[in-house]
C-alpha cells in the first residue's frame, strides 16, 4: 500500500492506494494565459493569489507552481511565488519547471516536503533532476517519457517509468516518493487513447506499486463538453489505480466525478464526505431507481 | 470477444466487450410507481407508451417491460405490454418478471429474440426459466444470488453466475446468450459496495467471459446527488468491463458518463458520437487546461 508524503510546514497530504484522491491544483501557470505571464513577469502575482485561494476553496489538496514565462528570470519568479503561495495556505505545492535551475531555486525557498515536477527519463535529465531531489528529500513526478519521445505504446511507458524508479533507487529515493504521470493522450487523436492510460495505470500501481498523477484534461483535448470527458475519464483512471491529478479543481463536473469515485472504491467511509457535499439544499429524492432494487429479489 | 445479440423483428443490438455501452431502459415498471400500476391494473397503457416513446427518444438501445402489479393478471398485462410496445419502437425488449408464467406469456408474444428477465442461481428456478429460454431462442439476465440470499463476497457470487452458466448449458443455452447481473449494493449500506462491484464484474469478464448489466442507481440508494454518484460508478463499472446497464435514460449526468465512457474505452471511433452530442450550441474552449499539454514537453 504505497503512500506518498508530501507536506508544507504545517500539513500533509498524502497520495496513497488507501486514500481519497488527491487533486493537486494546475491553474498557477502561465502557460496558455497570456495576461498571467504578462503580470509574473512584471512582479504583479495578485493572480496568483486569486488562483491560490480559489483552489484551494474549491478542494484542491494540493497546488503546482509554475512559472514558465518566455524570456523570464523563471529561477527568480518561481521562487518568488513559492513563497508567497506558502504564505496564503498550508497546502503542500508541487514546483513545476522544465528548468532544472527554477526546480532547485524553488526547493530553496520550499517549506516542507515538496513534491518536484517532473524528471522524465531522459538521461541528462535524470542525472541532473534526482540528486536535486534527494539532497532535499522531496518527492518527484516521473514522466513516462524519454530520448525518443512519447512511445504510443503503454508497454514502452511502463519500461520507462520503471527506469526512472531503478534510477532513482540509486540516488537513495524510494519508489514511494515517486509519482508517475502515464502521460494521458488525447481521445480525439487516438481511439486508443483512453485504453492505453487506463491499463498502463493498471501496471503502474499492481507491478510497480506506484502512485500515479496526470493532466486528466488532456483525454478531452479538442473536443466539445471537456469536463463531461474529463470527469468520465477521472472516475475511471481512479478505478484503474490513478491517486491524483493535476487538474483545475474549479468545475463540479470533475469535481462530483471525483467524489463519487472516492466512494465507490470505499474511500469516503459512510459516504461521509459526499453526504455533506451534496445534502444542502435539498436530498434527491426516490427518482432515481430505488424502486428496482426494492422490486428484484422478489420470486413466486 | 462475447456478444449477445438481441432482436426485436427488425432490429439487433449487440451488448459485447467490443460494442458501445447498451442502455435498457428501467422506466415500464410499476414497481414503485403507483399511479403507473393502477393504470397498468384498468388496461390504461397511455404511461406505457410515453414511457416508450421517451426512453427511445433519450437514446436507450433496449426497454425492460415489467408488468408486476399485486393482485394484477400479470401474464395477460405484461404480453399486452410487449405487443404495444413492439407496436411502438423497434428496439429490442427485455421481458421483466418474477413470475415465470407472465415469462412465458411475453416470450409467446415477443417478436424476435427477447432478453429474458432474469433467473437466478436457485435450483427451482434454474429449472423452471432456463427450458423457456431455451425453448424460445431467448438470452437470460443471471442474478447472481441462490437460495441463500446475496453474499457480500462477490467471489461467492461468482461461484453462482459460474454455476448458472453451468447449467444453462446443459439446456444448451450458449454462454454467449447470458448476461450476467453483479447485483450492486448501496454505498450507503456498505463502504465495500462499489469495489465488490468493480471486482466481480473484472472477474466475469476475464475469468467467466461473460457480458453483464446491472441496476446501476443501486449504488446510490439512499444518498444525496443520486445521479452524480449513478453516473461515477457506471463509468467504473464500465472501465471495469461491464457491458450494459438497465436503467433510467432521461438523466443528463449518466447518460454523459457512458458516452464519455464509451469515448474512454476506444468505442466511439474517432469521438463522433460525442461530437455529434456535445457540439451543439457551442463547444467549449480551451479552459479545461489543454494549457498543461502544451507546456509538458519543454525541457531545457
Amino acid at each position: 500500500m504505497t503512500r506518498t508524503v508530501i507536506s508544507s510546514a504545517t500539513k500533509e497530504v498524502v497520495i496513497g492506494f488507501d486514500e481519497p484522491f488527491v487533486i493537486i491544483g494546475e491553474r498557477i501557470n502561465p502557460t496558455g494565459r497570456k495576461l498571467l505571464a504578462a503580470e509574473m513577469k512584471a512582479g504583479d502575482y495578485s493572480r496568483v493569489e486569486q488562483d491560490t485561494l480559489a483552489q484551494v476553496q474549491a478542494g484542491a489538496h494540493m497546488l503546482d507552481v509554475n512559472a514558465g514565462i518566455p524570456m523570464a528570470d523563471e529561477p527568480r519568479i518561481l521562487a518568488e511565488c513559492i513563497k508567497l503561495v506558502q504564505s496564503l495556505t498550508d497546502a503542500p505545492l508541487s514546483i513545476d519547471s522544465s528548468i532544472v535551475e527554477a526546480l532547485q531555486a524553488g526547493l530553496e525557498v520550499y517549506q516542507g516536503k515538496a513534491l518536484v515536477n517532473s524528471v522524465t527519463g531522459e538521461d541528462e535529465v535524470l542525472e541532473r533532476v534526482l540528486p536535486l531531489v534527494a539532497k532535499h528529500g522531496a518527492a518527484v513526478v516521473a514522466i513516462s517519457n524519454d530520448e525518443t519521445g512519447i512511445s504510443e505504446d503503454p508497454d514502452e511507458r511502463f519500461k520507462i517509468a520503471r527506469k526512472i524508479v531503478e534510477r532513482a533507487a540509486d540516488f537513495g529515493i524510494a519508489r514511494a516518493d515517486i509519482v508517475v504521470d502515464p502521460l494521458v493522450m488525447p481521445a480525439g487523436a487516438m481511439d486508443s487513447a483512453g485504453t492505453s492510460a487506463l491499463h498502463l495505470i493498471r501496471r503502474l500501481r499492481e507491478e510497480l506499486e506506484v502512485n500515479t498523477t496526470c493532466g486528466a484534461s488532456n483525454i478531452s483535448f479538442g473536443l466539445p463538453n471537456r469536463h463531461g470527458l474529463n470527469a468520465a475519464f477521472l472516475s475511471m483512471a481512479i478505478g484503474a489505480g490513478l491517486t491524483s491529478a493535476i487538474m483545475n479543481p474549479l468545475h463540479s463536473e470533475e469535481s462530483t466525478a471525483i467524489r463519487g469515485a472516492d466512494v465507490v472504491m470505499g474511500h469516503d467511509p459512510n459516504c461521509m464526505r459526499w453526504i455533506s457535499a451534496f445534502r444542502a439544499p435539498a436530498p434527491e429524492g426516490g427518482s432515481a431507481g430505488g424502486g428496482r432494487r426494492r422490486s428484484r429479489r422478489r420470486r413466486r
